[in-house]
């Protein structure tokens, strides 16, 4: 059900996205993509009905996640990485600062979401904690709202610790915008009370003022109306 | 008990490490700093017993965790950033390939490891297990071994699909085997049966053969042999 390898483009103009309407990491793809105004094509891998185990998509994924990256051929893995690529590819506008200090506080900001806040609340954690511990729907929301608000007060504590600027490094959004724009999704996604956060929810709201961030939202996305009861 | 900002060194040849044994992020710098050959002092942050939330450790990290790497008076967070600027600071022995599409692929292997096996078992999350499901200490340890192995698993089906090197990338090691090496410090802590990841071990043995990883081990700690029975 999936391309195999020798149907993705390798047109190097194309670039193709396996993703997923409600996948975060998918999310922070999108946005990057939009910003650099790169078109591209996005493959869906349900992964709440568990597709990113099937066969075809283990050969593209080894690790059973979206989001995958292609372009002309070459596939990249892991969110932080492909924007890395991206800004590679083609480095305006940049999603990473040239100078090496504010590049390092860039992914560090990035790296809250990505590496402590979201790896908690992703579908094959959310399914372990029913197979480990007995979890119904209310606690493994409950576990998924408490890692949401986590994620935001680190946020809401590194914001009020720089000048206030447009976006987290200064006028322009970074990784570090699309990181802590995709943990207020996951708060909308588990409806978190996100009133004690209000630096981080400025930021928010001028990030999804740009298309770019806006057209990505989970709750845009041609996915989510689509959904089954499922997911 | 923590330096306060200005007992912090700023001097730009001396750089300090907010860390602690047991850290597998703080392993990850110690060992990005060693292959670099660039001294530093490491101060103690005793995870274990939650002394990341003391007063005078928040100032320093306001996400309550280690390592915190201070250089030059400059406070960076998040080891995978902490290794990129390294590789700013000093440019040889490269940690990250000079080629974008290898870079990427050292990054999306580091990120296996920094974003999605090593999240689920660091203290905030084994403590959160017990206040929100009740898990004992056994339960709680298969939870860490449970993720110990499928970080491994994930690592293992990647290294077989490339040509076998001595490195994930070749000949040096990158932040890739840095990553992987800690996932495998994961799974000695866990004591993990590590018999079905033949390819990660392998690569994990000529890592620790490099004094630089291996000095950098947990168990080679001396916080390891000073710990009491709560940690």
């Amino acid at each position: 059900m999936f391309p195999t390898e020798t149907s993705e483009r390798t047109d190097p103009l194309t670039i193709q996205l396996y993703g997923f309407w409600r996948s975060n990491a998918a999310f922070r793809v999108r946005v990057a993509l939009a910003l650099k105004t790169l078109p591209f094509e996005e493959i869906e891998v349900d992964i709440l009905s568990g597709r990113q185990f099937d066969a075809g998509y283990a050969e593209v994924n080894a690790e059973h996640v979206v989001p995958t990256f292609v372009h002309d051929g070459h596939r990249i893995f892991q969110s932080l990485a492909i924007m890395e690529y991206l800004d590679d590819l083609q480095p305006e506008p940049r999603l990473l600062p040239a100078e090496a200090k504010e590049r390092a506080y860039a992914r560090s900001l990035a790296l809250v979401s990505v590496a402590d806040a979201h790896p908690l609340v992703v579908p094959r954690v959310r399914k372990h904690l029913g197979e480990a511990f007995g979890a119904d729907a209310a606690a493994i929301g409950a576990w998924c709202s408490h890692w949401a608000r986590e994620g935001l007060a680190t946020y809401e504590r590194l914001l009020t610790r720089r000048p206030a600027s447009p976006f987290a490094l200064g006028a322009a959004p970074t990784v570090a915008d699309i990181c802590i724009a995709g943990q207020i999704v996951t708060a909308d996604l588990y409806e978190v009370d996100v009133s004690a956060f209000p630096r981080v929810m400025a930021l928010g709201k001028r990030c999804f003022e740009l298309p770019a961030f806006a057209d990505a939202h989970p709750f845009q996305h041609p996915g989510y109306k689509n959904r089954t009861a499922e997911n």
